[in-house]
């Protein structure tokens, strides 16, 4: 709101309010490439990780040799891989992700060897499941083979240290996704990347992307991360503990539940939960009734038919994939939060259980 | 920020919280609507005019037939012309333009019946001039004519009256152009775009954009669109008169000083002078310390290289180019300003002058 107040003025006029606008937005570019670890050049403002998704592929189309592949993780989200399909089609490698949904560092080494792939993709963490991926050992695997990487980080930042993410290729973030305004995001991009361009027109961005910059977003954008960095990263092991306590509730008051890749390293954020009968939808909507927002998969996802990507490619099946409930959790969301929904849980789950008795009965 | 504040989930969730968002985009979406003159679902909300330019060039890349050229009128801003040189390239027809910057329907007609182009490009209102085109009629021949037409109103929308736009093929505007925030803007597609995409990822605004939809940024887009269009857009007459003032009172303060396309309809904010001696960035120094903040182009354009595209087109010499300041207004802007403007602009004459003077006796 500050921003907005005082420094609205185009940062590319030539009048000294105008060059104060722009020091500003150096000054935020600066402190969002501090926390990320890269040089500030290297930092593009979008208008969030669906702008970067499809420009750093857009780019990747035209800067790649001709009939180049990539090998993409198949449950990367949708703004990945709508543009990857359609960009790459036939010339896509598809990478091998463990039941748990963890595409392992060796699998992309394999490939890399394997396969003439020039360029990979996987995301920090996945949004249905909370899965983390290897992300800084696949980084680095790429970079010894001299092929692009692109890192999907919008899950990862503000909820753990984005420090190294700076190494890691191309990487992109979305500010509302750790308490930053939607509109807006960035793109890291890599050294040697100075024909990108995510929007053709004006200078601004050192031509990385033409239009008038937005510096009230972009410094919500930074305040927010720079909160998330200074004071929350570090509180991972007591959410982790919240998480696993209502896990073991519901396991208790929910018999046949199924935690989705419950062995893997997940964010401490997101629990998804296969139900042990009940279409998934119904759940959401009794649990909404009871005052709790969970989802059904990605909400980017939601309004396309069919079950979720995610859990087809983790070997679930379409019926299974229907039972499963994804619930996610912010800063704010405290222990008795976690342990009010699992007692919420064991009580629809005793309603619907005598329900389904009773359809058998009738 | 009451929509930031009350309304902040994400609207393709499927909690009645976000089903309530979605109510309200829709009626956001809706008011546009009603403004420019289109149906609800013709409304694709983005991230400003640059994005909307180089979504539709994309589009027509892909859509139109293959080989297909495109008429373009060369005063185009950066947004425009860079993305249709990349796509069109030796497809393009150059439109004429008149001394005073304007592309006549006649003009356009002529090349719809000489050359064979699929779609036309015309903006409502110059950035650099403010010079108007008769949008409404050249709208009017593509659709005759079963062509394309793009118009890029983010000068005209907030100035003049947005109604009639809805009709004009694929319109493009942003929101910080009129007293809403950036990093906001629209496309208003036309009727059978169906296959349009200006991202590919989710579903959301009927999968025209995947991303996550920002309700506070299109919110306060709209109301600003609105208190334009129900307060402001009507006082154009006594802002021509102020203008008329101004530019008497300047034409008596510095002999020689012209007035860009004085002879063309020009929209009330802007005027462009071409002062008769001394370097334009003296001129844009100087103001700015006396507290006047006045441009020498377009923002998007200062910060490359060269004069000028838009004087270039209309005629005008390097030298004379880089002798031209534009000075811009909004509602805010009173009489008073203006009268003070041009007092400021004689003493800075009086001033130049004389260095001139010495400089030669020296």
């Amino acid at each position: 709101m500050q921003a907005s107040a005082e420094a609205w003025h185009n940062p590319s006029a030539p009048y000294r309010d105008a060059a104060r606008v722009k020091i500003r937005l150096g000054a935020v570019r600066a402190r969002l490439a501090e926390f990320v670890g890269c040089a500030p050049e290297w930092v593009v403002f979008t208008s969030g990780a669906t702008e970067g998704a499809n420009a750093v592929l857009a780019h990747w189309a035209q800067a790649l040799p001709v009939g180049a592949r990539v090998a993409v993780n198949p449950t990367e989200h949708p703004c990945v891989l709508e543009p990857v399909k359609k960009l790459f089609g036939e010339r896509i490698v598809w990478l091998p992700v463990t039941p748990d949904g963890v595409v392992e560092s060796e699998a992309v080494k394999t490939v890399l060897k394997t396969e003439a792939v020039a360029g990979v993709i996987t995301m920090a963490v996945n949004n249905e499941t909370g899965v983390l991926q290897p992300w800084a050992e696949i980084a680095r695997c790429c970079m010894l083979a001299g092929v692009e990487y692109l890192c999907d980080a919008a899950q990862w930042l503000g909820k753990l240290p984005a420090s190294g993410l700076g190494g890691a290729g191309w990487v992109i973030g979305a500010a509302h996704k750790f308490g930053g305004p939607k509109s807006v995001g960035f793109i890291k991009i890599p050294v040697g990347a100075e024909s990108f361009r995510a929007q053709l027109g004006g200078a601004q961005q050192r031509g990385y992307r033409g239009g008038t910059e937005d510096l009230s977003g972009v410094a919500a954008m930074v305040a927010a991360l720079a909160e998330a960095e200074q004071k929350k990263v570090f509180q991972e092991a007591e959410r982790l503990r919240w998480r696993a306590q209502f896990e073991q509730a519901v396991r208790a008051a929910v018999p046949g539940v199924r935690v989705i890749a419950a062995d893997a390293e997940r964010l401490w954020n997101t629990v998804s939960l296969l139900m042990p009968h009940t279409e998934n939808h119904r759940w959401v909507v009794r649990l909404d009734k009871l005052g709790f927002q969970v989802s059904t998969g990605s909400a980017c996802a939601t309004a396309k038919e069919g079950p979720s990507h995610v859990l087809a490619a983790m070997g679930f099946a379409p019926d299974e994939a229907n039972r499963v409930i994804r619930v996610s959790s912010g800063w704010a969301t405290l222990e008795t939060d976690w342990n009010a929904l699992a007692v919420a849980l064991g009580s629809l789950e005793n309603e619907f259980r005598a329900d389904n008795s009773n359809v058998i009965k009738i």
